[in-house]
C-alpha cells in the first residue's frame, strides 16, 4: 500500500496477507483475517492475522517551526500528536492526510512528501504514514468532530527531537527516529532538510 | 496485569478495557472488544480495541553473554529475537516465559527480574513482557515444535546494544531502550548492571 494506493479492506494482498486469506470478523477499525498455513513438519495450522484502518499522521511545518496538536479523546487521557487520523474506506493515505489537516487545523501546504510508512507488526497489519507538508498556509479555521478536543502550538526543531523523551507524545513511530536525529549529526541533519527544503 | 497475573482473556480489565466492553469476536490470539462510549457532546459511539495473548521474551545470560535466537517461522522471513513466546489461557507471564526458555534452550536460572512491560498502543491492548534471567544454566536439550526453526549463540554486550541496527532484528519492544543505552553513558551502566548482576 503506497500514499496513492485507495484503502480497501476487503484486499488482503494491500495488508501482505496470503490471497487465501478470509476475513472472519469485520469491526469497526480491526479486522481479523485466518488462512491455512502449513507447518514445517507437513502438517497445518491456522494462522490469524489483524488489520487495522490505516492512520496518517502529518509533520506540518512553516518557516522553522513544526505544528504540534495537543488532543483529547473521550476515555483516554490527554495527549500530544501531529495532526491526523483515520484513512477512509476507498480513500488513499495522501487524500486522507490532506483532509485531515484541513479539518483539524485549517492549514494546506504545496509540498507534500512521505517520511515514513511505518508497520505495526508482522500480525498486526497497520501501517501509519507519516507526511511532511511544507510551507503550510492557514485558509480556513479548524472544524473538530465531538470525538475529540484539539488545540495547536508551533515548536521548533530541538523541541521536535526532545518529544522522543515526552511520555505524553503518542506518535511512537516517530520515536526512534527523532532519537537518532538526536544522537548522530548526520540523521539530525537528513531530517531538517527534509521538514524544511522540499527537493 | 502483572508478571505474576494469570492470562484470562475473558476479563477486559486485565487489558485496561472498561468493564461493561463485551467481547463480540474470539480469534486464535486476537480477541475484538467494543463498547458504548459517551462522546464530548454527549452522543455516544462505539469504541473498539484489540486484545492480543501476551507475549514474554528472555534476555538470558551467562557471566558476561547473552543469547540470541535465529529463528524462522512458517510463511515468514528468517528472524533474530531472544527466546520467548506467548502466554497461554491460565498462565502467568513470568511462568510462561520459564517454560519457553527451558522448551526453546533447554536452560534454566535462579534469577528473574522484568525489565520492561511494553504495551502496543491504546488500542491495541498486546502486552509484551521483557525478563532477563541471569546466570543461566543448559540443564537438557532444546525441544522445538513444528511451528518455528530456532538456533541460539552468545552475544556480547556491544552487540546487544548494536540490535537497534539490525533490521532482522524483531525484538521492537527493546529497540529504543538500547539505543539509548547505546548514546547515554548512564543507561548503558544501568542496563549493564541490571543484566549480569542480581541486586
Amino acid at each position: 500500500m503506497t500514499p496513492d494506493t485507495p484503502f480497501n479492506r476487503e484486499n488482503p494482498e494491500l495488508f501482505g496477507l496470503p490471497p487465501n486469506a478470509k476475513r472472519v470478523f469485520a469491526g469497526k477499525i480491526f479486522d481479523t483475517w485466518q488462512w491455512p498455513q502449513k507447518l514445517f513438519d507437513g502438517s497445518e495450522a491456522i494462522f490469524e492475522k489483524i488489520v487495522r484502518f490505516p492512520t496518517t499522521s502529518v509533520i506540518a511545518t512553516a518557516g522553522e517551526k513544526i505544528l504540534l496538536s495537543n488532543e483529547e479523546q473521550p476515555g483516554a487521557p490527554p495527549f500530544r500528536d501531529f495532526p491526523g487520523g483515520r484513512v477512509d474506506p476507498g480513500e488513499a493515505p495522501l487524500t486522507a492526510a490532506k483532509r485531515e489537516l484541513l479539518e483539524e487545523t485549517g492549514m494546506i501546504s504545496d509540498s507534500w512528501e512521505l517520511l515514513q510508512r511505518w508497520v505495526c507488526d508482522g500480525k498486526i497489519r497497520w501501517f501509519i504514514f507519516n507526511f511532511i507538508a511544507r510551507d503550510c498556509q492557514k485558509v480556513a479555521e479548524a472544524d473538530i468532530d465531538a470525538g475529540e478536543k484539539i488545540s495547536s502550538k508551533w515548536i521548533d526543531f530541538e523541541e521536535l527531537l526532545m518529544l522522543s523523551d515526552d511520555p505524553k507524545f503518542r506518535g511512537r513511530e516517530l520515536k526512534e527516529l527523532f532519537l537518532r536525529a538526536r544522537f548522530l549529526p548526520e540523521k539530525k541533519e537528513e531530517l531538517r532538510r527534509k521538514l524544511f527544503s522540499s527537493s
